[in-house]
């Protein structure tokens, strides 16, 4: 590999562009997933801000009322983030190695994940407007599409522990693919009845995994 | 363990749904903390959103004048975060092993803690309307609740080093419910005086784990 | 010492309230550590809140150059945060103990230190106010006050590790002292000119070090 | 070097202003890439504040179509820190040893790192504006600016690793110089044509390295 050859590898933190084990570059993987971590702790933090009133209001106790729309959407937004920084800790754990193209595919997820407290806002402020609901579900789409996305490659360019293996590829690329297929029917349904796409999530948040094992191919 | 087995265990960031020692486990166990740290800390800081002021005030000095229900809910708020943030640094200190479900008490216990900064804003915004101080009391009832479901819950699932064991069940346990009572009791003093309240909150801050003390089973 | 005997050392993470050595306890010092570094990192980030402009200007050209104030604010604050950052950092690394009391003091400066994209942004709005000044000169002075009782109680707690005792004793000690004093003096000057007051600071920012050592006690 | 020696050098967070091996000081290496990653962590996620939008529009359906500026601006600056964060990191990957001057000009580089969220949001509210573009364009030449200092100055200090010396001095040096000009050639571009500018920076973001290799002066 000469200079000139890894002049092209735009994304890659590590010299080389070769797929590196993380015991060999361990402050480098490290470092990816403290970064991560640090976006999932701050997105999840700001999910607040959307709950934030306006000083002088003349009825405190009618806005905090009609603020429930708000806490409903921080409530969702936290556990969505939450089980998604969980489902991604766990990823990293797996994984073995790490290269230049998994590091811009996970930048690209945090893209998504960082989007989270100003869809769920518009959730909070707007949640009986099906407009609202498709922006979080094209959001969710986006998060657990390209979530899939590493999981798929990481498989395919051999990255994650062969013991884990089987659990990534039977269990957690296809509940991601169940998350975003319910994201995706919520959509429709989000133009009959905006509250019955709500609960639709609140279910599947509970159901994803039961699912995705029934489909789960080595099942 | 099967595949199958595990897909029920939503809230797992380790493979198989044991609890897993934080020495076998330890980059996992250090990303949790470190998650924990870094929402204690962005909260903590976004403590400063409740204080700033608009561009082009006519009389600036007054607008800060009138801020100090502002910089009271600062101070009350930093110094609250602060001791819970040393509470569940003491806390993760004394496990010795740590599962799914503690995971999911932790998150939980966070989407609390993160409600904060909005809590405190209403609190130096309105701290002269009742309903600002009983929604600042409930936030700390939950977070308080929450904390002590932690603790009670690794005490049970044995999570929980011998050593700190007795410390835990009689100190920090005792002294979660004492603060949660604390908040509890200032709702109807709230309705009574909200300076009242604030004061009664100040109090149990010194006198807390005095009390706790002395209603310790072990003592 | 029992059970307690310990309620009483509320702001202590450590069990016991002794002082404990790092290398004993380096995960619950490290965590103080990175708390500490999270916040400085937090609030040094959002000095960026006091740059941002409403949507829909009419003329944003002269609203970007009207802003000189609030770039001024920004650089200045960002200069004395990563000072006062740098700073923490090698007192950290002095210390080769830490206590209760020491957790409760860094505590108390970091509540200075989350302060300071508020009084900063409020300098950049009306940095021609004099009470702007003043009050970003309060914020400073209990910053370097609070980082001074914590160098004191280190050193009289024997707290730092012996090599590095005269350095702190001598010089960060003093530097400590000297902006405390430079800031203090700043206060009447601003009633005078606010503009004097801010071309003061700036000044203090590259000699500090100097009037330092001239003062350092066993120079 | 005495204490009074060491009193000048204001920006050391390693005692005595010599450049330290990375190995001896481990924990302050660390930290300060700690400190830089939290940084850019907090940039990166506080893009979203560019997004919100403010509660009881009358048309969320045109606000959010109307918002196309914002997400274009939030996927260019996003793709930017990005990949400024993993040249930072791999930058630091090949840094051997620190010191305090290259302390100061990470700094300096954080603190353009951290206006990022700002000027963007600029970028995403005032798009076909040719001021948001030059203001946009100036914050990257400094980024890029004052990345190329780190370099260049770490070059002649000796602070780079021997084998990622070539690399460091023939690619990612160029690099930055490449990234620095294309944003300052798009500054004129902007008087002609905003919409022109930006086109021009999406195709800089894939062609740099390229451009980069072909003038590197040791190929």
């Amino acid at each position: 590999v000469t200079v000139a050859q890894e002049s092209d590898r735009a994304f890659d933190p590590v010299a080389g562009g070769r797929a590196r084990h993380r015991d060999e570059a361990e402050t480098e993987f490290n470092r990816i997933v403290a970064f991560s971590d640090g976006v999932f702790a701050i997105a999840i933090t700001l999910l607040v801000l959307g709950l934030l009133l306006p000083q002088h209001l003349t009825d405190l106790k009618r806005a905090l009322l009609n603020d429930t729309g708000d806490f409903v959407a921080y409530a969702i937004s936290f556990a969505v983030l939450g089980r998604f920084w969980l489902a991604h800790h766990r990823f990293f754990a797996a994984l073995e190695r790490f290269d230049s193209t998994l590091m811009a595919l996970n930048l690209t997820y945090l893209a998504f994940i960082a989007l989270v407290p100003f869809t769920s806002s518009i959730l909070g402020d707007y949640g009986d407007h099906t407009e609202s609901i498709v922006l979080y579900a094209i959001n969710m789409i986006l998060v657990s599409g390209s979530f899939y996305a590493q999981i798929e490659y990481s498989d395919r360019a051999e990255l994650v522990r062969p013991r884990a293996l089987a659990y990534e590829r039977h269990l957690v690329g296809p509940r991601s693919l169940v998350v975003l297929c319910g994201f995706a029917i919520s959509i429709p349904v989000a133009f009959v009845s905006p509250t019955a796409a709500t609960i639709l999530w609140i279910l599947m948040f509970f159901v994803a995994g039961r699912i995705a094992r029934r489909f789960a191919p080595g099942d």
